[in-house]
């Protein structure tokens, strides 16, 4: 009954799926809506899923060199406008503070949007010599973008996320830290989020302001939308000609720094929910889920299982972030609280279990449920965390790759979109024209410019004429 | 040479103690300028301190049972304006945004000062039943407060902070947790960061807008000015009535919550310097301090000497974090560079140590010298931290001792302060009027009334009428 009611509550994912998203989002008490339009709230089980994530992502980043700093919040509005392409990408999407306590500003302060100028402005007060290069800087915290439309975790006016920015000595240095970092986040995304990634350039269209060239990692999500789910851009010397960040070289030469800038957000969790969830909620996979074990105990009143559940959640505890949840309400209910908060196993202890010195355990991604002994409960529970994650991965993969398709005209292009929605791998010939026109026609835009690339055709899908490269197009988060 | 070079680049702490905070904050790498007003750039070696603090602090608060979560960085004036002190605490120095891309915005929105409007607002939602109590939130992020003069780390328009916002049952359960966490407070840093603190409750006139009560942690710097080094605040159900944060209790009946907040920021990281930092530059207690051990090889292109500093690195690292500097500056250089970052211990090690298997450990605190053996030297270097770490904390109380005084009138009150500045323990009749003329004849405040009391005398300090309770008062930053 109980698990009837809480089930229900959520729309199916067949049925409505932005719905379901929402419903899911709310209900799994990932975020709450605040007093201000576009901004979330990230609740404990939201933000745990983050702090997970930057646990993760630093430590990558850190291996790799990479030191962190914090940058202030503020931007003035004359070095925002320092590279063109930069401002004109941006100015438009900014809040702007005006007035500090009772006085009006002398000079508007733009909060943060993504903070290359104010890395700029400190690179050139700090890089001197070829002995203070290269320099990787990461920072945490938060940025505003003025967006229209918003939608959890997707598109919020205020978001958590992580900015890379790098100074080297030479363009190569440059490009090498840009792929570098893209790897970083396709490796974790598949190993830790079990999200499988195409890895890509992106369009002159699609790139970064001010960039040289943005790559993308882009991931299928189950309704068959592409989400971009990271991005590591190289500006070349741009920014360096825009903000004199010179250097002297081995032969007492001055140099102007190539530069990177890396980042991945909050929005990673929109890709967790869309790729793993179903309809009885959010499904995490073991690496990231802040509780990968929950414990429910049945007829809990009855002397001996509280205090066994205890000693089996110890015992888990040393190979599992486990719970126990002896609160008073029923099982059932449990069982779908716990299901759509998509905790991956779960394990079930009644007073006949404990007779047979057994338990049962049951799967969040598969609903599968097994028996296995009291002795041997860790090692169970580790085998079976593993199992699932491994196979969160090889279903993801299969999805994303039964919703990949080919097209070589306009026509087949419009139809599988309209269909069956997905990646469609399609040959292109380069020219910004037929990329606004396929958008124009279908909403599709070019996803990626893929590093595996294939030759399906020597055609360009939109005009016909010689292609020059395979495009990832779909329609986009 | 080198050495005197850089040690000559900071002024003396006696001769102008200001001025040695600034140099040794920027020449430890600590922080920069940014290129707007009042706000500080966290570099590495400062943002490395602060993330060990976060580490810690955060494993203390989930050990009671705190959860994480992330509130917008916008609060919009109407609900600012919802309980009346908190309003006028607050208003006169908050940055407001009034611009969102090109648009005018309807209301205008400021950037959080401090979030409890926020967490009233999500608890007013979320909370109905007694089963939704206690909630025991917290966040770490940016404030910003729009200050006049700034100082890094101790007053900056905008800082690193965590803000704890909880909501009980019971009055005394509020009370309870805001005790709790002063506690969580003094015990880090008194085991971590090597501050004693004294602990108290702050006077009417000093404690936080909208609060019922505010407790504090006071530390004593180097100098003899206090520092107000943490917060606890009881709100009762003050901000519970403004925002109609009711629950239902067992009997069915509504009832108000009670809450608290309280906060640590990067400014404890201005303590760490001003308490223990010498003429030489920053000193770092071991468990705080991002490298604990630099290994400085002697002679090191002589052969064998990087290998053999690269076998202890890997050795030592198993007890502490350590690196090894084989930079191609001169061992003279590295030696003042890390006294100057605070390293707790310096490892040399040079071709005839090598011979005699063993190295020369250097105490950044006292500058004592010990000599080795290779064999056993992770155990050497684990218990030289301890010992570091204890000293490190006994000098420190020690001078603190030294420098707490008792004033009976306010002729000896104000001689004390004149001459031997420091914490003065003096008697209070209760009364506003005296604390304003004692802060208006000798700049000083009443830091708190501590929990450990004692009978100085019974009559107040400056007025003489019967005293209350015994207040540490003091100049302080």
């Amino acid at each position: 009954m109980a698990k009837e009611k809480m089930v229900k509550a959520i729309t199916s994912m067949e049925e409505d799926f932005a719905q379901w998203y929402t419903d899911v989002v709310k209900k799994a008490e990932l975020i709450d809506y605040s007093s201000v339009r576009g901004c979330m709230i990230l609740r404990p089980s939201g933000y745990a899923i983050w702090e997970n994530i930057q646990k993760e992502l630093d430590a990558r980043f850190k291996a790799t060199g990479v030191e962190n700093v914090y940058m202030p919040m503020f931007i003035p509005e004359s070095l925002l406008q320092k590279e063109k392409d930069h401002v004109e990408g941006f100015a438009p999407e900014v809040a702007w503070v005006t007035h500090g306590g009772l006085e009006k500003l002398q000079e508007r302060l733009c909060v943060r949007p993504t903070s290359e100028t104010l890395f700029c402005d400190l690179y050139s007060n700090i890089v001197q010599s070829y002995r203070d290069l290269p320099k990787l800087y990461n920072q945490w915290c938060s940025v505003v973008r003025w967006e229209k439309t918003t939608r959890p975790f997707l598109r919020s006016m205020e978001f958590l996320w992580q900015e890379g920015h790098t100074a080297h000595a030479t363009a190569e240095e440059a490009e090498e830290r840009t792929i570098q970092m893209l790897n970083v986040y396709a490796d974790f995304c598949e190993q830790v989020l079990a999200i499988p990634m195409i890895k890509g350039k992106k369009t002159d269209k699609e790139k970064f302001a001010g960039a040289h060239s943005t790559y993308t990692i882009e991931a299928l999500m189950h309704d068959g939308k592409a989400l971009q789910s990271g991005t590591s851009h190289n500006f070349g010397d741009g920014f360096a000609h825009a903000f004199d960040i010179q250097y002297t070289d081995k032969d007492n030469k001055l140099r102007y720094v190539h530069q990177t800038s890396w980042g991945m957000s909050t929005r990673i969790i929109g890709a967790i929910i869309m790729v793993h969830g179903d309809n009885s909620g959010l499904v995490l996979p073991p690496r990231i889920a802040p509780t990968q074990v929950v414990i429910v105990p049945i007829m809990q009143k009855k002397e001996g299982v509280l205090e066994k559940a205890a000693e089996i959640k110890e015992r888990i505890s040393s190979v599992a972030r486990v719970v126990l949840d002896d609160s008073d309400k029923s099982p059932g209910w449990k069982f779908s609280e716990h299901e759509m908060r998509g905790v991956p196993v779960r394990v079930e202890l009644g007073p006949r279990d404990i007779e047979n010195d057994q338990a049962v355990l049951a799967r969040r991604d598969t609903g599968e449920k097994i028996t296995v002994s009291l002795d041997n409960i860790a090692e169970e529970v580790s085998r079976l965390l593993e199992a699932i994650q491994h196979d969160m991965l090889e279903r993801a993969k299969k999805h994303r790759d039964a919703h990949t398709y080919t097209a070589v005209n306009m026509d087949e292009f419009a139809k599988i979109l309209k269909e069956t929605p997905g990646f469609i791998k399609a040959m292109w010939c380069g020219d910004e024209a037929c990329e606004l026109k396929i958008k124009e026609m279908t909403t599709a835009t070019s996803r990626c410019m893929p590093f595996e690339q294939e030759e399906i055709s020597d055609k360009c899908v939109c005009c016909g004429k010689p292609a020059k490269t395979m495009v990832y197009w779909g329609k986009a988060y």
